[in-house]
């Protein structure tokens, strides 16, 4: 169980499937993905798109900016499977040179791509600027393929067959690469009626429970079975348990369901990939209530997190960051004695920083954090890690201590995530 | 230009130093890293581990929890670098393959890891619990390899040398991928006393200029040069550029470095890999300034970044978020009248919540956002990403109009980024 980031579609998938036409393998180009400096999430994102059309991507090779590392890579990929994608190298400087390692590959010529070089032109022309060469080499694709207009920036991607099988090329910086990926790759595969097959799968997100307690309460109902598979995923303050099954045994699957929600009770915040702060607000709004925050150690990531909800203003009213001792008084009216007798990492001052912010912004729910996020700021009863999390309601307020000796930015995320499980708790018992 | 993320490290070193000895490669495992779920972060943490080594990592495969695939993903590897490393499927459950594929690729056998053991037990015994076969299955390490005590959890790691080359094993969770590698990994690596190269390189931070913009500003000094290579990142509001050279420029890097200060000025706001939250924490505490925040729009993120850096209570008091309009009134003193004329959306607002919060909170810097994030909210003359800022002194209120018409999430970046730069702008004018 140590390794908490497991999943077991792959098995599943090459139980009942084990087909190449179902398999599709990325190929990502870009020194920067090796340098350290930036993180490759293209492999999530194709993974995402691809997934309601039954096609897994088995494979993720990241190369640099090198001709023959990326056409070797591409050769290896299309040896195992029918559908490789590339990512990146197809700008017009030196360094973008995903096009030449195809042409090297499949030996065709390079030729300009017409929409592209349209477009291209009237972006440059309402910019008063002359089109340059180093921007015309962006819409070159290759001969016998299928440019794919960027609907962001200024590169098309490209549909390529070669051998029977399909390359699809797209552009590295996100947000061109799924601009792409959703209006020219999507409707082509789409059309070409690959199969589609799906495991099923049933989810569980849940808080307040280790991963073993979990699988401990799982194993006690007979979990996993030869026929349903279980996986886990941990992340800062929350397990995702997936139980997967093959189409066949669909009817088992929602029996285990129901055993698995009676197993892991309150546990479960969600059935579906959602965050605990969305689970909240639809809760919410389901109550018609509202909620303000006061935050010290978050600082206001509680209500960051609240904001990415597209409709959280409908609950949401705001909140006070009290970092400085000084605002707890002033801005929630946490009387000075308190902060003075029992310190501002304490029970008395959380409670009184939730009643606070709830009475000052005229909300139904006030939650409040103080705590010492590190690194400095620890002692020897309160270390680094400490926290004190309330949340207060018209029947009274409620606390909880907590302690994560870890990094400051994890001590933020997961007394983010208590206090948005403690508030779950309380709106699940109306 | 179109293709954002590019850099020439590769190119640079495939220039002067194309050896095998400072490659390194990375086996990542994990279906959950082609399932779409999770994002592969190991490449990002290596690379930036083993970068001061002199060490580059040249490929990233990704593949599924799969013995063979491994097996072969680190075959593959070894004949070409001499020094690959493998993260995951080192727990104990069925989906936990790498110790196996390993066994397989070397014909070793799986042996106890004394210290693991007796760390586990120990750890079993603190929560009261029996030692199942389950969890002893994580303890197992390759006979002839020596086993890397986890700091972190209870998987150990490996070295593993095999045919005059070396095999590193970490496991998969990212905490303890990073825990084994500094604790095991970078030590013994010291001590094989690899050669060191680096190529030399200057980074410069920018905001408020395109990338073009900036690209051609170096262009008429210049860069780049034969010797002197220049690369881009952008991201959300920001645009790294870097340049390289090999340590016998070492001078000239200096002199273009002068160059390139003088053509991009204010624009750049550090020359090194931070975050406009800490270059505007560093001016704060160097003119001993404090700062509080109103955030509409942002919700809490202008305050969730300043508080990721350790040390922020020193000049950060705290804020207000100030989302539903009332709370704009009472807690920031905003003249209803003017919420009533301009919308919250306005300048007039936006100045009045800086100026604001600055005397609520007796501040010497206001930093207000107000803005429609969307995807809800937008009209004709305030579309979606219709975004004001403001910072207060004492020497008045500066106000700025920004459009971002993007996502939720982006226009939230967009504004705290657009926010802190100018209060950032504001710091250096003094």
């Amino acid at each position: 169980m140590s390794d908490e980031r497991k999943s077991q579609a792959s098995s599943l998938l090459a139980t009942h499937h084990p087909s190449r036409i179902t398999s599709v393998e990325l190929i990502s180009t870009g020194s920067e993905l090796l340098s350290g400096r930036t993180v490759n999430t293209h492999a999530q994102t194709l993974a995402q798109k691809l997934r309601p059309l039954g096609l897994n991507l088995t494979r993720d090779t990241t190369v640099p900016d090198d001709r023959a590392a990326i056409a070797e890579a591409v050769r290896d990929a299309l040896a195992r499977v029918d559908l490789v994608f590339v990512s990146g190298g197809l700008g017009g400087t030196s360094d973008d040179l995903t096009r030449d390692a195809l042409a090297q590959l499949t030996g065709a010529k390079l030729v300009r791509h017409a929409a592209s070089l349209a477009a291209l032109e009237k972006r440059y022309a309402a910019m008063a600027r002359p089109v340059t060469e180093v921007a015309r080499r962006q819409v070159m694709v290759l001969e016998g393929g299928e440019g794919l207009l960027n609907p962001v920036g200024l590169a098309p991607g490209m549909m390529l067959p070669h051998d029977g099988k399909t390359i699809f090329v797209l552009p590295g910086p996100p947000r061109e690469f799924v601009g792409v990926l959703e209006t020219g790759v999507l409707p082509r595969l789409g059309k070409m009626g690959r199969p589609v097959f799906q495991g099923l799968e049933k989810l569980f997100l849940c808080t307040g429970l280790g991963e073993t307690e979990i699988a401990e309460r799982l194993e006690k109902i007979g979990l996993p079975t030869p026929e349903i598979e279980v996986g886990y995923c941990a992340s800062a303050g929350q397990i995702e348990v997936r139980l997967a099954a093959a189409p066949e045994h669909a009817r088992l699957l929602e029996t285990q369901a129901v055993a698995v929600r009676t197993a892991l009770g309150a546990a479960i915040f969600a059935e579906e990939r959602i965050g605990l702060e969305e689970a909240v607000g639809r809760l919410l709004t389901a109550q018609h209530k509202t909620l303000a925050v006061a935050e010290s150690c978050t600082g206001g990531l509680i209500g960051h997190r609240l904001t990415q909800i597209a409709g959280s203003s409908a609950y949401f009213l705001g909140g006070v960051i009290a970092y400085a001792n000084e605002s707890k008084i002033r801005e929630l009216g946490v009387a000075r004695e308190l902060l003075e007798r029992h310190g501002a990492v304490s029970e008395e001052v959380a409670r009184a920083m939730a009643a606070g912010v709830r009475t000052r912004f005229g909300a139904d729910y006030g939650v409040a954090t103080t705590g010492i996020a590190g690194p400095e700021g620890g002692t020897v009863e309160k270390p680094v890690g400490t926290v004190w999390l309330a949340v207060a309601d018209a029947a009274g307020t409620v606390a909880k201590l907590r302690c994560f000796p870890t990094t400051r930015e994890h001590v933020k995320l997961w007394s983010s995530q208590q206090a948005l499980d403690l508030l779950r708790r309380r709106l699940e018992e109306f």
